[in-house]
């Protein structure tokens, strides 16, 4: 039984956590760079990272963290800086961000996470950083969620956040919360954890349980993301439960679980929707759903060649219905289906039933695109039994101009 | 030992083989759209097509074709138009044009091959096209193939054309030569046949020898080539050849063999950098050489990635050395290294030597990417002897905007 509801608050919606954000000088162009999330009880944390063979110091030093243990009270996070690419100088001020923090906030080194963004191949100055975190430390808050979904933003718009009550008891009148922010923009395609994101929970859940949630979560929702078909070297996905709901223990099997997994995986796909349309110079959000797939790899792998062509994002930018292009981009990929009995529809409308070509009406459907924020593309591959979606966005000039002058 | 020179004409270059191109009103804008290629003499023919599942009417009737035979008089192509996503009435039209060419240039249908090009899931206008093609095989001519390469173009905004003398004897004084014309612009990724090319010859070659050859020129060019990770369904590559230089008989292990196939890669590679250059939008060329790669598949994944990643692409037209986007997209993929052991090397000055960030001149490295035309991209993996090149282009706003209001 789903029974969640939006909350206001972030990642401070549920108990015992506060954060804040701040503006400490290490993005060039000014504005927040600095956040920090705190929980006041231990937290236990599990966290997915890039697959990218070149890591950021950051998540380096957060292997070793979470080797040693997995009760965490803080995680500091810079952006306008990646860290990565940066040697061994990189590693000791990521671990020199951790020490900071623990410090100021006057709790064990073992016990702080640090996650960087920005610019590539660049020292932190780690004068400013010191001096982010000890301003951060002292503004942190039991409603500063929204500021540290500001300070994690590189190339993003607007902030994203979300914080559900997950509706599923704990002691008293207490319910339990979760909430996340994230962070979107480039460098984002569907593989493991592909950005940042920060999720916080007062539920007390076993570890076993937390990682499986949170894996379900991530593959309904970040791993079916692809703004640029490219993975960061940062990307990271962190989870935080602290326990102060003092709900009976959620274990993999127990009653509960379900419940909270399905309100982790509606939060987290939320975010990830939220990602997609403010995807770097996006104008819309693209939504590819797939059905009739043999298994759940092929479902997948359609839906993203066609979230992910190039020639499909421009013509849905350009407001073209140019089917073509979404049937070219699915033939291009090893996925067992019969070309002559697909079925596609763009924005509701027919133009493939099972192998047949539809007449339409192009003005409207032009039309369609044009006023509307979100492009529906349903493909039937009349092969099977799965299904899958995949959010993408448009490719629009200005996510041309934003990297070909990211740096200056 | 290679001798070869270029020489004029392209593909009717080699003897016996006429050209024309013609402009029929296919295309809405106007100009040529119309392209005809024709051999005296019988042309022993090999071809390779796209591997998407969504084939062009086209291909589908070049394969039926070829399978009745290898001996092929002339190949008849529009632009304009994909004859692709178009049904039973697609493939009629295709079998109309042959039939069409063959009647008018008074051979067997079973002699004409047929190829398109242009916007997808639209009817061939075959009236015009009809008026097309009487007038293409009246204006055949022996020095035809600029008008050719001209009349395939479809965002291109060069025809690309090359011809060759191969050096290797003939009877008399003669020689063998080789010509080819190509049309890329977008849609181009590197897997089998990912674009047009036609190629003539006059050599007296096996049907084994021409098909190792031209498997040999496109493994080492257009297979090595993306501009946007997009494959048609009406990729086609064709080589024909007359014999007319009557020299002896190129078999897969006679003493020309070698000879003829480097002559053929280097023409193929010529057209490759040719069509990368002129990618949709493109204002540089992207050379990215990875060599110390474990194996063959190793090196090719690791150029293929760097090559078709959007943020090098648009760092590279905005002539940022935003060298992180290079690394990052090494590390997204599954190849075998150290990245603890790489070398970069941009526009040849020294980034990362074995591991080791090197200090380099940002406003010298800028200005280079600004004023060159090429921008070269060197890794070594230093984990083993295989090496290769891929071909790219930058990013531009330009590409968007074609791509965005292609059909209308």
């Amino acid at each position: 039984m789903v029974n969640f509801k939006e909350i206001e608050n972030g990642v401070t919606a549920p108990l015992g956590f506060k954060a804040s954000g701040v503006a400490c000088g290490i993005k060039q162009k000014g504005g927040e760079d600095l956040a920090l999330i705190y929980s006041e009880a231990d937290a236990l944390t599990a966290g997915m990272f890039t697959t990218n063979k070149f890591k950021s110091a950051g998540i380096i030093v957060d292997l070793k963290q979470l080797k040693h243990g997995n009760n965490f009270r803080a995680i500091v996070v810079n952006s306008g800086n990646a860290n990565a690419c940066t040697g061994e100088e990189g590693i000791k001020d990521a671990e020199e961000m951790v020490a900071i923090t623990a410090e100021n906030l006057g709790i064990n080194k073992e016990k702080v996470l640090v996650s960087s963004t920005g610019i590539i191949g660049r020292k932190l100055p780690m004068d400013k950083v010191k001096k982010g975190i000890i301003e951060a430390v002292e503004k942190l808050s039991y409603n500063g969620g929204s500021f540290a979904a500001s300070a994690i933003m590189t190339t993003d718009t607007k902030p994203k956040e979300l914080s559900l009550d997950t509706g599923i008891k704990g002691r008293g009148n207490k319910t339990i919360q979760i909430g996340g922010i994230a962070k979107g923009g480039g460098m984002i395609s569907p593989n493991v954890a592909t950005m940042l994101v920060f999720l916080t929970t007062d539920a007390c859940i076993s570890l076993e349980a937390l990682k499986e949630s949170l894996r379900i979560a991530v593959n309904k929702s970040f791993n079916r993301l692809t703004v640029d078909g490219c993975m960061s070297p940062n990307d990271s996905i962190f989870i935080m439960a602290n326990g102060l709901a003092r709900n009976e223990r959620i274990k993999p099997k127990s009653e509960n679980f379900s419940s909270f997994a399905e309100a982790l995986t509606f939060l987290c796909e939320t975010l990830a929707k939220k990602m997609a349309s403010d995807g770097e110079g996006a104008t819309k959000l693209i939504e590819v759903k797939v059905k009739g797939a043999w298994d759940d790899k092929d479902a997948h792998r359609a839906a993203k060649a066609i979230a992910s062509s190039a020639l499909v994002k421009t013509a849905m930018y350009g407001a073209d219905p140019n089917w073509g292009r979404i049937i070219s981009a699915l033939g291009s990929v090893k996925v067992k289906f019969n070309p002559d009995k697909i079925s596609l529809k763009l924005q509701g409308t027919s133009l493939i039933e099972k192998g047949k070509f539809v007449d339409y009406n192009e003005k409207k459907l032009s039309d369609s695109l044009k006023n509307e924020n979100t492009v529906i593309i349903d493909v039937d591959l009349h092969h099977g039994e799965k299904y899958t979606t995949v959010w993408s966005c448009d490719l629009t000039e200005e996510y041309v101009k934003i990297n070909a002058h990211y740096r200056t």
